[in-house]
């Protein structure tokens, strides 16, 4: 197996990105997509920032560094990754805090519907974002499972929010059916890119989605807790409006006058004093991925993932998949049901093959494919069936659950 | 002056403390009230999160750096500078959405009462974050000139929200007394320390307030767009409700359920997950004003303040002075109104002497007693004198606005 990786490899048209990472020796990191591997390029960019543009040119940087600008600069960068223009996207704030501001706009362009749609089993914050505006009175919060939400896409509905790539088992929706779907009932859609955004193609404008967010610290390698992004498309630019309406999201924040004017354009997105480090961390990683192109990063993680597989069943590892079998209904993930998971996972762990867990059974792994070798899975194949065979999951120090799990 | 200047700072006790900072050479940096300068040890310390905490342990570092508790530990490093318990202050998201947070959760421990009450000119992001929950139709936004404040606190108003340094003016509230107004109108009072938390002593406790909330690249030296801080008093912990209820405000994040329940703590403020980069950082400035100490800090800015003054005043210099002219009744800045405030500032920084101007016509100094000499007073009031005397302000450069002002 591991020669047949290795020949793999070799023809591997993404093999020369690996040493644009700093990818740990002795490490297998099937964890990408929870927190993207360090770009080399990355540490001095940061050095940069913070000797030259914040200690040496100190306020100036505002206008000199082109600080000001970056939330949308580094939106247009991302904006072609996820089929979109580069007017309708930003970086700014948290995913949690952009799903607050557009599940917001949303409800205030459909008065007179007051539900938000969702699945079960959505990422968490997804559905608390939800919850926190049904707890100020604004919204009723709907979930109906995935087979069941085109029905319950009924007259009440504003919003219809899902995440592209499940967190846990990977399926993607469709998201052009859908948003279709939605449309159709007369309800907006919002796309949560977390796990798709970097990962592969997608084309918010060729679905006519009207609302996307996504994460910056994942497929984007922007850094722990990076800035996300949020689209709004260009149609609904002049009606949209949040209300997290900080200065910076002001049509003219430096007039100083006591009364709110949303910019025109996506910066009504904006709130609070943007980010710069967290920002500056971030266009490197999406820098980098724009170079190497999405779909030539999906082809390879489809080609990793259904690697790892064979390399799996060729050792006899048997192990209940959640994830799809088909690569084309999946993002760049395998996930595993196993009532061990968690030592499972932690036992990999100690073995330097890095994968997480999900509450309270999954054993899930990511496939960053400009960092990871076919040789990776072939060896991180041979640690799992190692870990199973041995048993040696069953040890007591890795049962023991850390704060993050 | 220059001589007496030198004698002062020789026996200046905070004289060590400049060393820590990276002051750019040439430069007389009057404006660390708008963006605080490097400390020394924020790069070593932003390069070890990024090559080590990031780059090598990667995911794991979310337990074995500490990265989940970073918010909080933060947060008690700023408690005591700011009058507050350990277990009441946290670092997170801006100042803009703990704005947000905050009004939110006064407005639902008051229901019947719709006011905020606020006094026009007041910071922008203050009176527009009032606005964006207006326009949601949860609140009323009342403004009145603080001298009728407390007419204005009658048995609509849920909430005072008040900057306690005066962004423009440097003028300080009377937080004891206006909180017990506004406790005696049955409101709840939340404070914006932004100017204040680092640069003079709050007692937040002593003065009974309910709320507050602080910007962490002013005094605090955390770098541009560093996380902010929030407030909730021990006696609202368990009451206080905000709507933003991302995943890490959860009691139990890692149990990824589909129902939020907020965590008992202060930490029911987080919302996404924390900026690993901007915490660090501005770890590093919070830790440099506890160990010099806000007492110390305040006492030398007002000894600065007042020796700019003299320095003005014995050059001749007469200018309109916005800022109270005892300098307990302001914090640590001064601002005078001139018509070409803008062209004066600008001349100013062409000759290394950094203030800046707040519109329409405010020229503000802040003085940042950790980095700034009494030396800096004498040249800056000697450039400022220059600068008036020759009209050099009157080229053409100086006039034209830049993006940031």
């Amino acid at each position: 197996m591991l020669e047949r990786a290795r020949c793999l490899d070799v023809g591997d048209p993404l093999k020369e990105f690996r040493e644009r990472f700093d990818v740990p020796e002795g490490v297998i990191y099937l964890d990408g997509n929870s927190l993207g591997c360090l770009p080399k390029a990355t540490p001095e960019r940061l050095e940069q920032v913070v000797r030259e543009e914040w200690g040496r040119d100190l306020i100036r940087s505002w206008n000199s560094a082109g600080w000001i600008d970056l939330s949308s600069k580094i939106g247009t960068k991302i904006a072609p990754l996820i089929g979109a223009r580069a007017d309708e996207v930003i970086a700014c704030d948290s995913t949690s805090i952009n799903l607050f501001k557009l599940i917001s706009a949303a409800l205030a362009m459909r008065p007179g519907r007051k539900v938000v749609l969702s699945e079960p089993g959505n990422f968490p914050t997804d559905l608390y974002m939800i919850e926190g505006l049904e707890r100020q009175g604004l919204t009723e919060r709907r979930l109906a499972p995935r087979e069941a939400l085109a029905d319950a896409l009924d007259g009440d509905v504003a919003l219809l929010l899902l995440t592209h790539t499940h967190y846990k088992t990977g399926e993607l929706f469709d998201m052009a059916a859908l948003t279709h779907a939605a449309h159709e009932a007369g309800a907006l859609v919002l796309w949560d890119l977390s796990h798709s955004g970097g990962a592969l193609p997608v084309d918010l404008n060729g679905c006519e989605a009207d609302f996307a967010v996504g994460c910056g610290y994942k497929y984007f390698n922007g850094g722990p807790g990076a800035p996300a992004y949020a689209f709004v498309a260009e149609r609904h630019l002049k009606a949209a409006r949040q209300p997290l309406t900080g200065w910076m999201g002001h049509a003219a924040p430096f007039a100083f006058s006591d009364d709110y004017k949303a910019a025109p354009g996506v910066e009504k997105l904006l709130c609070g004093t943007p980010p710069i480090l967290g920002l500056a961390a971030l266009e490197v990683g999406v820098d980098l991925v724009a170079e190497i192109g999405v779909d030539r990063l999906y082809e390879k993680s489809q080609a990793l993932s259904e690697f790892f597989r064979q390399c799996l069943s060729e050792r006899g590892v048997v192990l209940d998949l959640v994830s799809p079998t088909d690569p084309d209904a999946r993002g760049s993930q395998l996930s595993f049901r196993h009532d061990e998971a968690y030592a499972i996972c932690q036992a990999l762990i100690a073995r330097g093959v890095i994968g997480d867990f999900r509450d309270p059974d999954i054993l899930r792994f990511g496939f960053a494919p400009a960092y990871l070798r076919f040789e990776d899975m072939a060896e991180a194949a041979r640690h799992l069936a190692e870990v199973l065979e041995t048993g040696e999951w069953q040890c007591a120090e890795f049962r023991q659950r850390a704060a993050v799990t």
